[in-house]
């Protein structure tokens, strides 16, 4: 493929004008969209007018006047048709680890004489962590295994199968309806960690009867680094889970200041403690970049970046590097993998040449793709510059080595 | 006292210019800094900084560029001098509810056999919601008991002994050091609420020898609505206790995604997910207006602001309202409460004129005094205007019993 015909494609993409919305700095192409999206041009605006206007102005008479007590609900709203799901299914609230222990260990409480936790090994480490606190906690087992063996592992003492829908390094997704028949089947409930996949694919949650899911607010959806988190609990289990970590936000009145807590009967029984309104207005607006997109028009394109990318990079280097993610665009998410002995060297040559992908230990290079800001022409781009930094060696591993390993 | 001797104290206080770093809307006497404090002039400018520059231009490199991947540690340093305590016992994290759940759980697991968590009634809500659902989870029992029984409650079956130090209805306080060392005796660990304490009075939690404590970003730290909460761990404590709700951040090391979780020796092992770095941004800026004030004169200036309010009130309308606050000023921290049966439409038409102070069913008007912005002829005029309200009666019932009660 050639620039010009990777520009054809651009003219043609349906979302080719999202990326006004966003600020891409001059020199980047920005593919670590799936780590922390960009900044939209409209959140500095919508920052200020929440900071100078409400909070200064208006100070504590803002939880009622700009319906900051409703914010957690009200912004998801925004959220529900892009993981398809109803919105008094959604809440915005804490991070994705503490969402992940609500919904968790309150499954595995509505689930009484069942012993076993299941997920699969590798799995984003939070998820393992929090789960495994959790079987500490309760007295029950963390089982983790394989990812094709997760749906043959379902079993009478399975309390709760909890999984990333989008393998974090490979990018490889569950068959998400099959798993939850299986795990329903067996009378279990499921608990899905959208973090790699919310705003990067089409998904419906609720038709392919998920029962719990959390997901993070500053990947795909672009709410910022450590945005609030997202949590969905189908509406026929609301009533019957009840999260241990319960604060005065999940209370059916918050304002009554009951000594005795009595759950909220709907949605907001998920919340805990007062949301950041700052971090929650970040979220929105990142979440507004959305307006207007066909999710299947995201993971179309998604699909056909990655391709891109793929093609472009095993046909000049294929010996060099190898493949770790799905071979086919219709079997990941949106972001691929390649492994490479001096992957992280590498990685720094291109981030110094204004490529921005990460690396994953031990010796992944890892590249997402944001339909909604990355264009075809860019991943053209990307793909001769990791060809030139291959072909030339141009890493310094020396240099490279001694830098803190954190991106 | 007189609007001109009002006006000299104001002269002769040494925090007086500290009022500067706000921004106070015209026309409004804030009393409900002790619920959300007042905006801090530098917070626009910071905020903007880390959103257009920081994640807009350097994106994911942040974490190491600006060193985001510190800030829960590095902004705690700006607390340590407020509370007490060294910096490498404080954190800045999640909500003050979620926090609290971290080290109770984490406390009662650490005094395996013994099966109560000893609290006082009326203690604040999410507090006693956040114990009965660890007491719930565990098969352990909450004993609340009135807060003059509590120090006598406690024996050799209290696993924690978990109280707000300053009552957030009365803004009477508890015998900080005194419990701690009844509970030590006995064998228990004791965990203190400071939200209504951190920032409004002077306090020595290490001198105290506090073993635990959390507090809110929002209130008298001016960190903007919903702030992030801090915990407090005694440095002798750190390794023993170990959170159930266990994420990513508290790893010992983050990046190295590994699949199983190995606890930080430090302080950091009471992180969970992904903060927000806009909300720690903000809580920064807030932290910084309390630079170069002395905790003492913040102190002594809350208990002449409040000696003022309380004399002047109660001069003119002493039979129609209850002081419910202990009399004496070194027996309160920063808030005053009035009881009257008509408390909530005398608040509100006290809003109406401009001073904002809160209500706290079922009949309590509560004005919170910040020594950082109150000045004395502020506090005198919101005397003279409840004493107007109270003489004209000029509240309207039937208005205001069908606002929502939120504020």
């Amino acid at each position: 493929m050639t620039r010009d015909e990777a520009r054809a494609l651009d003219a043609a993409d349906p979302l080719r004008d999202v990326r006004e919305r966003f600020i891409i700095p001059d020199g980047v192409i920005y593919l670590d969209g799936n780590s922390l999206g960009a900044l939209p041009k409209a959140t500095s605006a919508h920052l200020l007018d929440v900071v100078e206007r409400q909070w200064g102005e208006d100070l504590i008479t803002s939880w009622n006047k700009h319906g900051w007590i409703d914010w957690p609900q009200r912004i998801a709203t925004r959220l529900a048709p892009i993981v398809g799901a109803s919105p008094d299914e959604l809440l915005i609230a804490d991070s994705t680890s503490v969402c992940l222990f609500k919904l968790l260990a309150a499954a595995v409480a509505a689930r009484p004489g069942r012993r076993t936790i299941l997920t699969q090994k590798g799995n984003f480490p939070t998820d393992l962590y929090v789960a495994q606190g959790i079987a500490d906690m309760l007295g029950c087992q963390l089982n983790a295994v394989a990812a094709e063996d997760v749906a043959g592992a379902i079993d009478e003492d399975t309390a709760v199968v909890t999984l990333t829908h989008v393998d974090y390094r490979t990018g490889a997704f569950h068959d998400m309806a099959g798993i939850n028949a299986r795990a329903h089947q067996a009378g279990a409930l499921t608990l899905w960690d959208l973090s790699h996949s919310a705003g990067a694919m089409q998904l419906d949650v609720s038709g392919s009867a998920c029962d719990l899911a959390v997901g993070c607010g500053y990947k795909y959806l672009n709410g910022g680094p450590g945005a609030p988190a997202f949590v969905f609990v189908a509406e026929r289990l609301q009533a019957e889970l009840r999260p241990p970590l319960q604060g005065w936000m999940g209370h059916a009145e918050p304002f009554a200041f009951d000594d005795s807590y009595r759950p909220a009967t709907d949605i907001r029984r998920f919340l805990t403690g007062t949301p950041s309104i700052v971090a929650l207005a970040a979220l929105e607006t990142g979440l507004a970049t959305f307006e207007g997109c066909s999710l299947r028009d995201v993971e179309v394109k998604s699909q056909a970046l990655t391709q891109l990318f793929v093609e472009a990079v095993e046909e000049r280097f294929g010996a060099d590097v190898e493949l770790v993610s799905p071979r086919s665009p219709t079997e990941r998410g949106s972001h691929v993998s390649f492994a490479h002995p001096q992957g992280y060297a590498v990685m720094q040559a291109l981030i110094d040449r204004g490529i921005i992908g990460d690396f994953r230990a031990p010796d992944l290079m890892r590249f997402g793709f944001a339909s909604l800001y990355n264009s075809f022409e860019d991943t053209w781009a990307a793909a001769e510059a990791m060809s030139d930094v291959l072909a030339s060696r141009t890493w310094d591993q020396e240099r490279f080595l001694h830098r803190q390993r954190v991106t």
